[in-house]
């Protein structure tokens, strides 16, 4: 069934049913994504203002089998928020509806608007006294609305879950038009289906989440952070456990960072302060988060006696201001960049069982090195399993020369991660950049239900066309 | 379209296809519910040693049209394992299929099979150093497939969530026969639809759960528990505020004790040892599960020093043994028994917004004081919302006499309910029992895009007829 495009008739209907101000130009940004794979397309760019223009313009595409593109803050990077070919689509971005309509400190909730802005998110809850966990690189522009619909991860996955764990209700737009009222603050509710972890992470393929209700979590009492050196992947894991016995659920970060990011940091970023004149080989950035009555330094330095006690860590840096724990943090958060400017191969956000990391890490570099000289950057958060696993050229030698082992790379780097019962997505979601993957290697009877529920709830097709299911 | 009996005809199609030992006569226990509210019928009652043996009969129910009630540890409160009248259904007990596959303790996953009874799974995670933090009263005869299917929640969701908070992946037989192989151990898949939590609550309406991977927890080094005194229920979310500000996740329980259920242990059950020789009207049940380095009594005594100082807490017994802390614990968990001995004219499981408990259980008095004079037990999961919230009638009298107004109750707690943004079913699901309550309380959105999901993926209707869903 094809879609027809957003065009001068259906802007017309649309000037019939909604304020002039929700229809506008589309800007040249709403039509990029932020690694320049693809060009979108839109005929039209809608900002509604509330939830009933969103279901007015829902059903008027409807009507005029006219697909959609949901936008959130445009910062995914698997290409769900651009529509290239086809029919061209009716943009609808979320972005006035940033309010937060409510917060319950006593409850620990919060009830914001799709269109609000991540960080701003945050701050609502760090003035209400709370913490909301999710936190990652994109979080000055990202929409928290796309931050469910993709079931975004980040930095605090270990301790707080990712997105979907973070969510209690949603208000949505169907692809029928209806509005779904599913704004719960409630912990425990078994009153059918659950509709809301369905539309988390379908990425806007089964409706537009237009509001969201948010758990709150207290704020620690005090933080502590360190870099320990481990002398393998198997020691990091180690000292993972070791760091569980002493604080359970106070760990808040727990990411392994490759002496080839420090590397590539030396070369591209050289006023990044490094923790050891030396890049190490394999370190851990840990952060506790702890409740009064435990020190976080106190209980690093416990961590790391114990843990060179073991022979699982040999040299470490705890930090000792809040200048040094933003200097341990900025080696971290600039590793992305670096590998930016050195130009990966490839990249895949993949997960592992965390138990059988260390045998990926040692049998990703034999597949890879199969290929030829490649370098490997493997880092990531260790705690829930998740690496970010990219490959670059030689030093001195330029991406460019590689473009045709790209795809030969993304595979035997995928089908190890399939081998060993990972997940080629672990964050960042399917968009239009894995579809093919998911075709290959989910589950046949998860892909048959998928498409039948996609087709049951979207039967014309015109929720995000293309975006996971072709 | 009509469902067909598992008849004769039925059961040789059977015989051809499994081994003989898997088809078994009827006994009573699998057509009987706790309530005693309804008797199930079966046609035939299957054992199947495996998933595969599962597939065959679902197949084989789904060629002949035949119903399946998916059968647990038969313990669901909501008549959700019995089917009463139409077609005599296929009843498949996972009962065979309860070996635990794998424990992995370094990545806190345990896979075991649906049919696996929840103290049994208990005691492998307790063995391998670990915690599966689901507990309920029932655990001793439920089965993890149960549990899951129905979304169990329990005594320690405040801390660890409820059953679908604590698995990370399935294997289960859907309605077409077709096997889902989604047993993953990774904390982040962003691959696609989620079809785990759609199995999750959906009480076998959606397909048989077979396996599960669970997430396991670490062993809290040291726990205390301690009953305190309020004045009020918003004295006692003041008091959940205090505890939350000093040991954050640190609180496994805390749980509302209402007077009446004090009384009527003294009436009916005058053994239990209560810790108070005067029942208080409101009193509180916490329970902190601490990390080396703080010590659980100290904690609950620097707890009730701050709110005897702010007037939340006004008495308070903290266990200075194991001993003691199981006399508490009977306190709590005798409750329903007395609650049962007594005989409720209505009994609710529901849940609130936290913040508005307080009101509710004033206007709750109100409307049930308004039908006569019944006596209110509400009681529970604070820290959750939930509530379980049981009407009785006046003392001296029996329930029989009541019988008239039991569902004139029932729809005024579950109007108020309502009103206040709460659940008429917090952790025992929809089952038979509530199916006309969910007509009437749920948003019609969810129910029509839950009516499109069962017709997508059960198109004939055989899986869990008239469960949930008419």
């Amino acid at each position: 069934m094809d879609l027809n495009p957003a065009d001068a008739r259906f802007a017309a209907r649309l000037a019939e049913l909604l304020p002039e101000d929700v229809l506008r130009p589309v800007a040249p940004r709403y039509l990029e994504e932020p690694r320049g794979r693809w060009q979108g397309q839109a005929g039209l760019l809608a900002l509604p203002h509330d939830t009933e223009q969103v279901a007015l313009l829902v059903r008027a595409a409807r009507d005029a089998r006219v697909g959609i593109v949901p936008y959130g803050g445009g910062t995914g990077l698997v290409s769900g928020q651009v529509k290239p070919d086809g029919a061209a689509p009716l943009l609808i971005s979320l972005e006035r509806m940033n309010s937060v309509r409510g917060i319950y400190p006593p409850e620990n909730v919060m009830v914001a608007e799709a269109g609000a802005i991540l960080a701003d998110v945050q701050t609502a809850a760090s003035e209400a006294g709370r913490l909301f966990p999710l936190s990652l690189a994109a979080e000055g522009s990202a929409r928290i609305g796309g931050n469910l619909s993709t079931n975004a991860g980040g930095l605090n996955v270990l301790r707080y879950g990712n997105a979907r764990d973070l969510c209690l209700g949603l208000e949505a737009v169907l692809p029928n038009g209806e509005v779904w009222n599913g704004l719960s603050r409630l912990r425990k509710d078994n009153t059918g289906y659950d509709l809301r972890d369905l539309l988390i992470g379908a990425e806007g393929t089964l409706g537009i989440i237009t509001a969201a209700s948010l758990k709150l979590a207290p704020i620690p009492a005090a933080v502590g952070t360190a870099v320990m050196v481990v002398p393998s992947p198997a020691a990091a894991l180690e000292l993972l456990s070791l760091a569980r016995e002493q604080v359970a659920e106070g760990i808040s970060a727990f990411e392994l960072i490759h002496g080839e990011g420090l590397r590539f940091l030396t070369e591209v970023l050289p006023d990044v302060r490094q923790p050891f004149d030396d890049p190490p080989e394999w370190s851990v950035l840990i952060e506790f988060g702890l409740s009064p009555g435990l020190n976080p330094q106190e209980q690093l330095e416990a961590l790391f006696a114990r843990a060179l006690t073991r022979g699982v860590a040999s040299d470490g840096l705890i930090a000792q201001s809040e200048t040094q724990r933003h200097e341990l943090w900025m080696v971290r958060e600039q590793i992305p960049e670096a590998n930016r400017l050195i130009g990966s191969v490839s990249s895949h956000d993949i997960s592992i069982p965390i138990s059988v990391i260390p045998e990926f890490i040692a049998r990703g570099r034999e597949v890879v090195a199969d290929l030829g000289p490649l370098r490997i950057n493997a880092f990531g958060h260790l705690g829930d399993g998740n690496l970010h696993y990219n490959v670059f050229p030689p030093k001195g030698r330029q991406r460019a020369e590689f473009a045709d082992l790209a795809p030969v790379v993304k595979r035997v780097v995928h089908d190890l991660v399939d081998e060993m019962d990972g997940s080629i997505s672990a964050e960042h979601g399917i968009g239009r950049l894995k579809v093919e993957d998911l075709e290959r290697y989910a589950d046949p009877a998860k892909l048959s239900a998928m498409r039948a529920i996609k087709a049951a709830l979207d039967p014309l097709g015109i929720m995000n066309p293309g975006v996971v299911l072709r």
